[in-house]
């Protein structure tokens, strides 16, 4: 039975590891790889290595970062003393969308988790308490997300802080903005409920 | 606002340029990447410049290769006077996975397609024609995808190929092994009328 060149299958599995990627699915990649000129495969290779060579994580906050310090921590107009706890860099991009927000921020790098065998000592918990105990800091926010595992990291950690004495919030739970009351699931709006504001 | 490290940024545009991949599932293969350890995100850069370096079209019959003849065209059982024509290399495989053909391969890399601008000098239809004036060819399968463009590839080869005094076939239509009559198409049931044989 005929099948692709070996180099040809080898790219197909590369692409097949990835993330939501079917065989079918890495097959097409992997024509559309033979499809470019060689300056452009090269510069798709190049591209992972170069991203795997440079981006490693802000010696402060944990943020990926190609420098020592990510721009968030060497930006003098931010405010240092507050940290947002983030479970991934994906998240902290979130946060800077909303333009809201004027503090530091701290990446996890995951999310406690027993089911998959994620201990405090696998996320960068330490690091964050290292920050904490070098003083400046007045308020930690729990930005972890709010299903179970995020729930209990923000816990968990929110224990740790306390006894320095410093304030910990969670980030507020609600309706979404510009969603249907009428699709709203019941624990989201028992905490919409429960968080109302005087208007 | 915060962004991603700027070779971060740049692997998730390599990767968002693949077919059917969205920004979110680059981003999700970009990280994925930094997780490897550099040994491995070596092999898939490397995977990438094998496959493009060592995979051209073999010199008879199109098919993609990493050595001069493909291993259908190199294989002497093969009956080389019996051409199959297919569009594109995974219709080969295909083919080849039903293990009851024992022709030669021709593969055009594409159909004929006057919307997007492919005419017959933009897939290898002069490649085939060289191989019928050599002499030896007794049959010419074609077997093209039965779809519009598929049809009028087949026909416009058919065409050309005639003159030649050669047969020319095409695959037959008909119900799906193991389908429902019920949710097949009127024109795939006219067909399998119209190709009725005697039992």
């Amino acid at each position: 039975m005929s099948t692709f060149p070996s180099s040809l299958e080898r790219l197909i599995e590369a692409f097949a590891r990835l993330p939501g990627v079917g065989s079918k699915s890495a097959q097409r990649m992997a024509f559309y790889i033979l499809s470019l000129d060689v300056a452009e495969a090269k510069s798709f290779a190049d591209a992972i290595m170069a991203a795997k060579g440079e981006v490693h994580r802000c010696s402060i906050c944990q943020n990926l970062t190609d420098g020592d310090i990510c721009p968030v921590c060497s930006d003098h107009r931010r405010d240092s003393s507050v940290i947002c706890v983030v479970s991934d860099p994906k998240d902290l991009i979130a946060m800077e969308r909303s333009r809201e927000y004027n503090g530091v921020y701290h990446v996890l790098h995951g999310v406690i988790s027993p089911m998959n065998h994620i201990g405090p000592d696998d996320i960068a918990v330490k690091e964050l308490l290292a920050r904490i105990n070098s003083g400046e800091v007045s308020e930690v926010i729990m930005a972890t997300n709010p299903d179970t595992e995020g729930e209990a990291t923000a816990m968990y950690i929110s224990r740790l802080i306390k006894p320095f004495g410093i304030k910990v919030t969670r980030i507020a739970y609600g309706i979404p903005v510009g969603s249907n009351l009428e699709f709203a699931d019941d624990a989201t709006l028992f905490r919409a409920l429960e968080g109302r504001r005087e208007m």
